[in-house]
């Protein structure tokens, strides 16, 4: 039974990745107001220990608190391998991670599953241990794909180099016959082209922010989440932790794709 | 005339980047003491704004001076383009830019230099301004080459994807005729092959380690900075504000190849 909260949903990445999840969410619920909070300063965390990105993802659900957010979705792999809880101060969290994992799961028919991450996410080995308690008798073959994020960053989405790239990375993925690979990194859905390429049409590529809106749906009709009206606001929040032109830029880019909202910037502190 | 301190020197980068600048050190200052701090929670630097570098390279000079360094080397290039003295709390410092930019206005025969770096060092102008106010008659083409870091701590140093990534970014630098170009990053020694591959022998590459020892040795000769006594202490300290195995393998593979002293690692907070 869905109730109504006009509160916004607050969506945290530690820069620009997380952008593809919030054009999902924009498009699979036009009616929700959202604010996004990129971690610019102190990006990216993929290198960094489980400890330190576990510091800065708590920092960045208390902003996001403190706006007044209604629900909270972890947009960053590596920030959701050290978010086990469900809600937070609470507020429902939403990790890339689970529902990942559950499509994942739900596509696979060899039962052989590839994850794509950064060094942190695949060396956390959270998609694995999840997709394993979901079915024991998937097999998951994980790749660190560290130049993918710059690569995407660069823009050269469809690109020569990429595509070498590419295929060094994921040859031993291609090797062990997967059917399903996880898109383990919320940079990665930008360099889809380069991925199909290696891996032809008959591979299902999961997409953390699709997976994501499939979940938090069953969570607006059910009430867990109120529903906004269905007039959400002419704006949309975007709030960086360091000023920087180029992500203003891209951030327009990417969102001018999908909505009309006007994008209002702010640079934070979220310590 | 030269005068003994028995302090350490200390050098600091956002990561690994500034390992190449401690290598050239070691060896050309075999009898000193050296502190190295890698600021690897927070890297890299060079996606940064100009106030959140500066920020960081103050709380990592302080770190160091905390330490008793009798001299402090900014060992990244993008925080040299915020460190604009020669003195910090009474301790000489010596950032990258002075060095390097001296040097290739020194080497340059037609004038004409290149510059390779950051995002961020590219946009602050620093070596631009630096050559063009020792020689005004110097055209200076800088050019900004994301990808190099990334590439460098892949380990991809001699390889045909590095050499595609090298030829793209390095062609318009190549077509200016450039004689001389200098490796603005501290990463980039790392991948001189690929580097001296586009340009050819003919042309001088300016390795910011190289340039700033020479300038230390002006300084160690005229007293400005004490000597240590011949025999300096057999273990080398290295500070790491995240814990990461990787950042200590990569130390321990870079420093090795130069030098026999025991690696001592220490996780450390700098705020």
């Amino acid at each position: 039974m869905s109730t109504t909260d006009l509160r916004p949903i607050g969506v945290f990445d530690s820069g620009i990745g997380g952008l593809t999840v919030l054009r999902e969410l924009l498009q699979a619920f036009p009616e929700e107001n959202f604010i996004y909070l990129g971690d610019t300063a102190r990006l990216p965390y993929g290198s960094k220990s489980a400890q330190t990105v576990r510091k800065y993802s708590e920092q960045n659900m208390k902003f996001l608190i403190d706006r007044d957010v209604k629900a909270i979705v972890v947009a960053c792999n590596t920030a959701s391998t050290q978010i086990f809880e469900n809600e937070f101060m609470g507020r429902p969290v939403f990790n890339v991670i689970d529902p990942g994992s559950l499509i994942a799961s739900r596509k696979t028919e060899n039962k052989k599953i590839g994850v794509l991450g950064t060094r942190a996410t695949v060396k956390a080995e959270a998609y694995k241990n999840k997709i394993q308690n979901l079915d024991p008798q998937i097999q998951v073959f994980s790749t660190a794909c560290p130049l993918f994020v710059p690569l995407a960053e660069e823009g050269w989405h469809d690109d020569p180099i990429t595509n070498l790239v590419a295929f060094r990375y994921l040859q031993n993925l291609k090797q062990a016959e997967v059917d399903t690979v996880v898109l383990g990194c919320t940079h990665y859905p930008l360099l889809k082209l380069a991925i199909r390429k290696v891996f032809g049409n008959h591979v299902h590529l999961v997409d953390s922010g699709e997976a994501i809106c499939e979940l938090m749906k069953t969570d607006l009709q059910s009430g867990r989440i109120g529903q906004n009206t269905p007039e959400p606001k002419k704006e949309l929040l975007i709030c960086l932790t360091d000023f920087g032109v180029q992500f203003e830029q891209l951030t327009l880019q990417l969102i001018s794709e999908v909505s009309d909202r006007k994008l209002i910037f702010e640079t934070v502190s979220v310590i």
